[in-house]
């Protein structure tokens, strides 16, 4: 069994998806990557909770495109406004900024505790691999050849043989597997690798696809086609409770069709999530990322922002501010405080708001007296997302606002099960299908036809098998396409 | 300022040592990398403590050329016995075992949590670099330009402009930070990167040079001379620190000589640290480490060995295995146990010996019926090693523990105290500056004299400055060299 997750997606508005590829490699099983694309934050979250771009007091620098009126300009203007990356110099490249790379960071933390505890352990390829590895694998050179960065001169001279920049490590790890395999007694072999990969992209977008991007890869060897099997499951598990449970992304996990299944691998398994603009987010690769989203770590940090008119009211603020925030500090709470006198309370809570931070809270000279904070939540637009006169009372306060950040994840996951599955149509017949894929949506229905009529399907409707769903209704059930009886429902999409 | 620290150095027997670099850049200050080669554990290790090759019952497998046999086969021996590398298919890369990666990572944790203490941000930069850049800085293409790897092919076509694989990220940060830094309200940008570069050694050897190595490097600038050299002696003091207190490596920090800063560079900081060999660290660039060495993170872990003959005796000393390393893990202790039946304990207790592990625990029937365990320390050979009879009583057990590696972490320290100091010599002329390099040891004396006097040094011993050392002895001092009043004493060494 084998992951692999990729930064880019990270702040897309996105959401998770391996898929693992067993592969059986003389007596151990070395499985290839399964991805997962996590997911989303600021750039996303704003399609559940838009930004308000009121201007209360603020100036309008980082000014963001209505995303209604130009969803392109929109998605650039708030990586950009909200400091997540920026381009390099290099086309099709970026910098990925403080704020962008603290979510990046906080996945490996919790990743790396589920790695670890599933008896991984990390380590690090080189990132340069003989060209011949890639030739070597039929079905790999076909995949990967169109988008491979390769490296001709080193040191001055022209190479002897010309070294690609990994696009993905499998060819090098089964070269050092099969070195380090020589018996059972070496078997499982479980690792797991944190890495820069390169993919030569024609059409390249900041988080969505990038020539270079972050990502994770885990790779296993096991002694029997069942503990592979077991252990690809237990992954797919791992990446299934982070979505929901991280990301508040609810996606849908399963097994790919033998046509959708990668090349060369026995079985492919999936999370497939459904984009904002009803998309599923493509397997098997770890690029194109819709409209969903989650708000993954933000669900973890506070921003207070302290608020005063006259100077003498700004000692006694910034000593309330600086007693709130230790307190929730104490409380293991993420909390930053803004006291920059450069920029506007107005300006400061617009560019929270852009930022995905699920609480602000504001306190002034008022409040102070009162040894209360206002709470406002990101997830509740205007009015109704503040809450007045909240006790700065540690016990209080920090319960009151852990209570929030829990309501706000839960309310974050249910708004997009809801989504999605108002957007899950059952069909009967194949002319259900194209009725339902035409509007945008997925179709679910019986299916054992035949690889062709898969192939039909997409032809006709541009919809695949995104995956058999583990969760299976109950019942016989026939096959929309043959009348045939059916083992399994499977979802058909449009996908990126 | 700025640092990088280096994996590569972490594995060899080696130590510490940064360089900041303070660049006057328009109006911020812009100032590139100083570099941290954290360091050794396992193979180092043992020129202190050397690795004990007795066969208790063991086979011979991972069977190590004694080091005073033949260094060079000895290092690359101990690599690979201990699973620390291995090497990649690319002549000059290496692949990160495990056990090798897991030591980067705990730096990582380390200096992550005081990088942020100190404002730094964490970030990502692309690794493709525009060749114009490179050639934009001219001490920095004479620099590199031997040692690039460069990308002349992306997608399937030769590129209109090759790409560079960063050796470093000066350009590309200098690129970004004129772009982001508008005004003073900007400043100071501190940043940090976690990454791989790449730099085309002709001789490479695994951890001291490879083609490809991670490291750290940050950047920073600022509004002011002042805060910039305030923040570099932080920086300084915080390696000096991690090599004190994490890595046991009693470094010298200190200033550069004119004739060893940096191109382009004000002045460069650094720490000195003296290997096995006595050779110096040679500073501002992050390669060639000596046999110096430290324990760094083993002084963590604990393995536990459990030993039986009969077949019944094995249920009750792995029950009390299990609850002596669940006390142990509950109290903060890095343990392992192996319990695996391949190997016999005897084959156990040199492969840990090899790996570094400070404390074993031995734990047989005998000492089951006893409540007690045998524990051995790495760092004192033989049965002086040994105590017998440990209370398993979590309170007496964990106390002892603890004790017993601070004593042995701030014994390695005062070992290599011990052989640094012993091996630098206070000079007062040229003659004894040439006797004290020629025995190999460090010359430390009174220096005023010319560049040019620094030159001819160099032609004529093989010895530069490695440093004007922070800790300066009190009085007025003449220069050995020309006899003029000096303010500062040097050190003088062969470096790597």
């Amino acid at each position: 069994m084998a992951s692999l997750l990729r930064l880019p997606s990270l702040l897309a508005p996105a959401a998770a998806r391996p898929a693992a590829l067993l592969r059986h490699r003389g007596r151990c099983l070395h499985t290839s990557p399964a991805r997962l694309c996590p997911a989303a934050t600021a750039a996303g979250a704003s399609s559940a909770a838009p930004v308000k771009m009121e201007t209360r007091g603020g100036d309008r620098e980082g000014q963001v495109t209505p995303r209604s009126t130009d969803f392109n300009a929109w998605y650039t203007d708030v990586i950009d406004a909200a400091e997540l990356a920026d381009y390099g110099p290099v086309r099709g490249t970026m910098v990925i900024r403080p704020y962008g790379y603290a979510i990046w960071e906080a996945i490996q933390d919790y990743l790396n505790v589920k790695f670890k505890e599933t008896g991984h352990s990390n380590m690090y390829f080189p990132q340069f691999i003989p060209y011949s590895f890639i030739e070597k694998e039929a079905s790999h050179v076909q995949g990967f050849s169109p988008e491979l960065a390769v490296v001709t001169i080193g040191g001055g001279k022209e190479l002897e043989e010309k070294l690609v920049v990994r696009p993905t490590s499998e060819t090098i790890v089964n070269h050092m597997f099969t070195k380090w395999i020589q018996s059972y007694r070496d078997l499982p072999l479980m690792i797991n690798q944190w890495a820069n990969v390169t993919r030569w992209e024609m059409r390249t977008k900041p988080f969505i696809r990038t020539l270079e991007f972050l990502w994770q890869e885990g790779h296993t060897a096991h002694a029997t086609l069942e503990e592979a099997e077991k252990e690809a499951m237990q992954m797919i598990d791992v990446y299934t409770k982070f979505a929901y449970e991280q990301a508040a992304i609810p996606v849908i996990p399963g097994r790919k069709s033998r046509v959708e299944t990668f090349a060369g691998a026995d079985r492919t398994y999936t999370i497939e999530a459904m984009m904002g603009d009803k998309k599923a987010l493509q397997a098997g690769t770890s690029h194109n990322l819709g409209q969903n989203f989650s708000r993954a770590f933000e669900t973890q940090q506070v921003v207070i922002v302290p608020i005063w008119k006259k100077g003498d009211e700004k000692g006694v603020v910034m000593e309330a501010v600086a007693s709130v925030q230790n307190t929730l500090k104490e409380a293991g709470i993420r909390v930053k405080m803004d006291d920059s006198e450069l920029r506007t309370p107005g300006w400061k809570f617009n560019f929270y708001e852009m930022k995905g931070v699920p609480i602000r809270i504001e306190l002034g000279p008022r409040d102070v007296k009162n040894r209360s904070v206002v709470l406002c939540r990101r997830d509740v637009p205007g009015k109704q997302g503040k809450e007045f006169g909240i006790s700065m009372e540690p016990s209080i306060l920090v319960d009151h606002i852990k209570g929030r950040l829990e309501e706000i994840q839960a309310s974050l996951l249910q708004k997009a099960i809801t989504f999605r599955d108002s957007n899950i149509v059952d069909v009967n017949s194949y002319g259900e299908l194209k009725e339902v894929i035409s509007e945008g949506k997925w179709a679910r229905g019986p299916w054992s036809a035949s690889d062709a009529d898969e192939l039909k399907v997409k032809e006709e409707t541009s919809a695949t098998i995104r995956c058999f769903p583990f969760d299976q209704p109950e019942g016989a059930k026939k096959c929309f396409m043959t009348g045939n009886p059916a083992d399994e429902v499977a979802i058909f999409a449009k996908s990126y």
